[in-house]
């Protein structure tokens, strides 16, 4: 994998925010050479006993072992009285490699169990990296007791440092509510940067609670949040095979969130800052694009326009190249598949409106345009005008350092 | 658009191959200066009466005027006694253009019409160039004299060289096949290097035969070779707006070739060498690659499969990188859609089995397949040990030279 020096130019410019302490949650972390030399790679999270723990997973038909394990055990509670434990390592992805795979999970998850007394169905592993080498899992086991020793409510943020791969920073984010006066604190870290695609839950994203609420509630949460926020987001329209999104609410506010609209916007909230901060931190990314799409026959014509905008080669290469050029919005809306009039269709690049009535609009002047797509952020906008189908969805650009992270250097 | 000096590693050796001459077609090209200087831009090819047009074009829903105006005439006679036109122009897509556009083509058939005494539902037109700005008609009609007055049946490689648009080499393909002791002859030419991708007729190709054959029968056939030959074809997954395959059969080599295998045969042998022409001009391209995927569960599920490998931004960089990853190759499989089963997949590249039975095959020598990689044309082969369905597809690598012609220059 390339090794990455420069943090990209889209990271947020105040760093690593500073997250809430989730009562109930304890971190850990540690450089168990799994690949990588010099840096930590390993994390565990330890979660109190009466958490819920919901959770989404890639789609993939060459899903990896760890995604085809935390399904399995995912809505499961074999003792009430015991806790949870998640377990991340970077450097390897522990992806297509047959029966020794699955055994290597067994392997992890048994050994959390037994050094955290609890069972092993309430082990949750995921691994992030190289596809089809075999995951060295002693390595991991052997680090188990120094991580078990370390454990800190306070240690999230080395957390997100630990599960990071060609990620050119930790990303974590947060949201504090008042429900009925007391204080509900949500704290969420992502890893991920390219083989971003839509339809699945991003790379691995954990994020925590105090509030109180059953599992299945939470599951229903995160699904339909999930579907708004990481389902959006496309990087390079490469679907992971290790994506995992989890969710774990230790209920140690005391406050119960079931039904609560203030919760699930926090939620919604933390889960579109981490994806937004996974698009920022795109191989070789240097615009943050959003892509309105409206008017469209239905929802589902408005998103499929929209990706096939986002995931557009010659979009994207454009918009790295600070070009408004809009027939290429116009061949991704064509080619979409999607029901489309081309004389209906009014595009706009920020606030400028550049094409409306099947032509370039008349009041259209270049330079606004062209100015528009000199900032970092950008918005491209398009309107069908048809229904009121309609969709938002995030990405970055096409760039040269896109192919030299996956093409210059070998894996 | 870029200025490409450079032809494509991938470009025949031979340069330009010998076409036969089809009686009862001339051509002529000329420099219009519909937008580039100092080379031709407009070609018209005039094709004798009695002959037969069939042809294929986008299924963009964004399509071009010229697009829409061609599906139109297609199939029609107006004069029996009057031959027919195809007109090219380069550098202006007359796409998005609106009432302008239709008018444009409006304006140019009619005056190709006039010029050569025909039917105005006898003339094709094509445009292809940068998309949204209105055509000089104006420059093209204005050179109609001339082209009527140079035209000569040996001049296609001319026309091919109007045509080009990134192109870096102009493309042409042929066949002569005996019937009933008599020579038939085929020959083609197309153009398309970016904006190319499956479902639908590249960019523009042009087919001349000799041949006797009903415009219905003629029709069928290229409809189901166009199948097996560009629409298995892709540099960058974008559907171009314009795209459009015509094939004139004059009959002046007085051989029926209705219902003759031979002929289908020829005929598709033509299509595929223009399509890998195209592969091989793809932009940036310094690989040509082969996708062959098998034991599918059918034949859609196998070309979603291999489609999914051919447009994956990471294989494709992998491969520029000349680095064996398969990796991403189950990644593609595994985010395809398709039905797999990660235990039952085998894949090669070249001759090598890279793996099996759900892992790196036990005989994998990392070395054999990275000595495949660094050749020229590759060869990635998917069984996925499901059922009899199957497909093969071809694709070129993703370059910093893609990057260079679609983000480094401002169209």
């Amino acid at each position: 994998m390339a090794t990455i020096t420069k943090t990209s130019p889209l990271a947020p410019k105040g760093g690593f925010p500073s997250l809430p302490v989730i009562s109930g949650v304890r971190f850990a972390s540690v450089a168990a050479g799994v690949k990588y030399q010099g840096r930590t790679d390993v994390m565990l999270a330890e979660i109190a006993p009466g958490s819920s723990v919901a959770g989404v997973f890639t789609r993939s038909a060459t899903r990896a072992a760890p995604v085809l394990d935390c399904q399995a055990k995912l809505g499961t509670v074999d003792d009430p009285n015991a806790g949870f434990a998640f377990l991340v390592n970077s450097g390897n992805a522990n992806a297509f490699t047959g029966g020794a795979g699955v055994a290597a999970v067994g392997h992890t998850a048994g050994a959390v169990a037994k050094t955290l007394s609890i069972p092993e169905s309430h082990v949750y592993t995921a691994s992030t990296g190289v596809i089809g080498e075999p995951l060295p899992h002693e390595k991991i086991t052997s680090a188990l007791d120094k991580l078990s020793a370390d454990l800190d409510p306070e240690k999230i943020e080395d957390a997100a440092q630990a599960i990071m791969t060609t990620d050119t920073f930790a990303k974590g984010a947060e949201r504090v509510i008042e429900v009925d006066g007391k204080p509900v604190k949500i704290a969420g870290i992502a890893k991920g940067s390219g083989m971003i695609a839509p339809d699945m839950a991003t790379m691995l994203v954990y994020i925590f609670t105090d509030a109180k609420i059953s599992q299945p509630a939470l599951q229903a949460l995160v699904s339909s949040e999930n579907a708004r926020s990481f389902n959006c987001i496309t990087v390079d329209s490469d679907t992971s095979t290790s994506d995992t999104l989890l969710v774990a609410a230790t209920g140690a506010s005391g406050v119960d969130v079931e039904g609560h609209a203030g919760f699930a916007e926090a939620l919604h909230d933390v889960m579109l800052d981490l994806a937004h901060l996974v698009v920022r931190d795109g191989e070789g990314a240097t615009k943050f694009v959003e892509v309105q799409v409206t008017a469209a026959v239905n929802d589902t014509d408005a998103k499929r326009v929209a990706m096939a905008i986002a995931n557009s080669p010659l979009v994207k290469t454009a918009i790295a190249g600070e070009d408004p050029n809009w027939g290429r919005v116009v061949m991704a809306i064509g080619k979409s598949g999607a029901q489309a009039d081309r004389d209906r269709i009014s595009i706009w690049f920020g606030d400028v409106l550049v094409a409306e009535n099947g032509w370039v609009s008349p009041d259209y002047v270049e330079a606004d345009a062209a100015a528009h797509m000199k900032g970092e952020v950008l918005l491209i906008r398009v309107d069908l005008g048809l229904d009121t189908g309609a969709a938002t969805v995030w990405t970055c650009d096409l760039t040269h350092g896109y192919i030299e992270i996956n093409a210059d250097y070998r894996s």
